[in-house]
């Protein structure tokens, strides 16, 4: 074995895989955005008129994973496994990213929540043995996202001020068995929680709950508490999920204090750039995570993190038949490691 | 470690985990086929008229779940956790039957080869300790997947012969680290393979050539051969395919002999049911698998089993786009077990 067992939904790692490598490339937009700084690159296939908005978010993963092997010394072809999933539908980003490059691929799908979700799921293939090396990469795109989610941009449709902005950008990670890096210590597997929010605009209020309910659990299956993290890292929320969040562990007596900080609170400049509640999409937490959070933990700039990928689990179809939007959350624990 | 790596894409697991209890539940169509007298029920979901198509594939998910909790002798509540997904956009078939069950639950996205790729996963996590038992589950609805994929039932389309019929059905296995069951010993994890098929009815053809190089990689990877197998079971790709795939073989000098068999060609009539080239859908090898083999493995019919489903990764954007279609395929070696 390979993980204890903690509890209903959470297991820790008897040794911890490590995430060796990262890397993130972004759209023009999140460049100009306050983690700019923190980009590998930004994508080229952005700029490209021939290329349709699908085949740009594809373009995104392969720019990405190319730039992850740079950044790890090796050729895309050494990658053994790619866990990949994003949000346009049959994540098509993902699979046409991958087509003819001989890296065998599982395919997922958990809305926003996709970047925890691979690290989870690969960090447990990379300690178990079944592979040396796995890759969790995600991306989301805004004019593809908004195109099938939405409306597409060219009919102009005003946003509403809950409405949250899909980040352009993709990001990957390489986990290993071994190797200097943050570790992955523990992960909370999410349940679903849907508490009959309808509007599709207002997706961190979809997935407050679900945050909650994985942040709880969490803490209760690992003993463990937020004094125990420098932060909880949740992505993405957005400003109004965030808050909402704030508000129902404060009712149900957990005291997050100043640690909870939300990724798409912190890509975009709220004042500047426009952006409503802030940003999400897949590539949202993954970029905030491969750019920054990452890096910090290699400085020992903090110790212990719970990233909490946060999805809204609707579909367009599901909105115009009038139901509500499902969320889910997925915990992973990084520490600084070696 | 939990798993020995074999050669680039597979892996071997050192203590394998086991396939307890299995479950699967059809439409009537699929009740009145060959296979109609392994389903454990027909879906009570479909005969309601209050229902949308998609609120009945969601339906026949938690119908199954349900009988495999009968058959398992706990409630559904017990399942600690479930991998799934589906063919509807955003997997909310999945998504839809778990909200508010309190189930940790992980969604995946691997089209028709759906079935494989969570129990290729769902047995890592078994067997490396993160949870005690793992619902591998999954669906496919046929009004819910036409009127995604092609066009809708209504519209009265012809059908060519090349087309698959999307079973309505679903499957599902419960996988434990210890028990009495078919145990899954070994399993190679595809990569996509895309050939340029453009047509969207005719899936056979685009992944034939998937599951011939997740076939050939199992082989090398473990130093195996159709020797070592009592069937070669792909899923599904109907008639079409099948013969695709035994050409490719042929051309490659891999010697399938009469081992090839394909769940699409087995769980319809193809005389009295008008399914052109066979059965296709998640829910096709699930059903097959749930309601056939693993029966068959257990009585020690069949020894061992190499169980490879396809995946065509297409998506209607895709196809309206003029792009052709990805084809991904993982293999799961069963084995008849204790």
């Amino acid at each position: 074995m390979v993980a204890e067992k903690c509890g209903k939904h959470s297991f820790r790692f008897s040794s911890p895989p490590v995430i060796t490598t990262w890397a993130c490339i972004g759209g023009a937009k999140e460049f100009e955005g306050p983690l700019g700084y923190c980009l590998d690159g930004i994508t080229k296939g952005a700029n490209s008129s021939k290329l349709t908005w699908e085949e740009k978010e594809q373009q995104l993963q392969k720019e990405t994973l190319e730039k992850l092997a740079q950044k790890a010394g090796c050729t895309v072809h050494d990658f053994e496994l790619v866990l990949s999933g994003d949000l346009l539908n049959q994540c098509i980003s993902s699979s046409f990213a991958l087509r003819n490059s001989s890296i065998a691929h599982l395919g997922l799908y958990g809305a926003c929540s996709t970047m925890a979700e691979s690290m989870l799921i690969g960090s447990i293939l990379a300690s178990g043995g079944c592979f040396d090396n796995v890759v969790a990469m995600t991306s989301s795109c805004f004019p593809s996202a908004e195109k099938q989610y939405r409306f597409p941009l060219g009919y102009g449709g005003q946003r509403t001020p809950t409405a949250q902005w899909t980040v352009t950008g993709s990001g990957a990670v390489r986990i290993s068995r071994s190797g200097c890096g943050p570790l992955i210590t523990s992960a909370t597997v999410g349940s679903i929680v849907d508490l009959g929010i309808c509007d599709a605009n207002n997706m961190g209020a979809a997935m407050a709950p679900a945050a909650l309910s994985t942040i709880t659990s969490h803490f209760l299956d690992t003993g463990s508490s937020p004094d125990d993290y420098d932060l909880i890292v949740t992505g993405d929320l957005g400003q109004v999920g965030k808050e909402l969040l704030a508000i129902l562990a404060q009712k149900q007596g957990i005291k997050l204090g100043g640690k909870l900080i939300d990724c798409g609170t912190m890509i975009f400049d709220p004042l500047l750039q426009d952006v409503h509640a802030g940003g999400s999409g897949c590539g949202c937490s993954a970029v905030v995570m491969c750019g920054y959070f990452l890096e910090k933990l290699l400085r020992k700039k903090y110790k212990r993190i719970l990233f909490c990928g946060t999805g809204a689990l609707l579909s367009p179809i599901t909105i115009q038949q009038g139901l509500s939007i499902p969320g889910i959350c997925h915990a992973v624990s990084i520490e600084g490691g070696k």
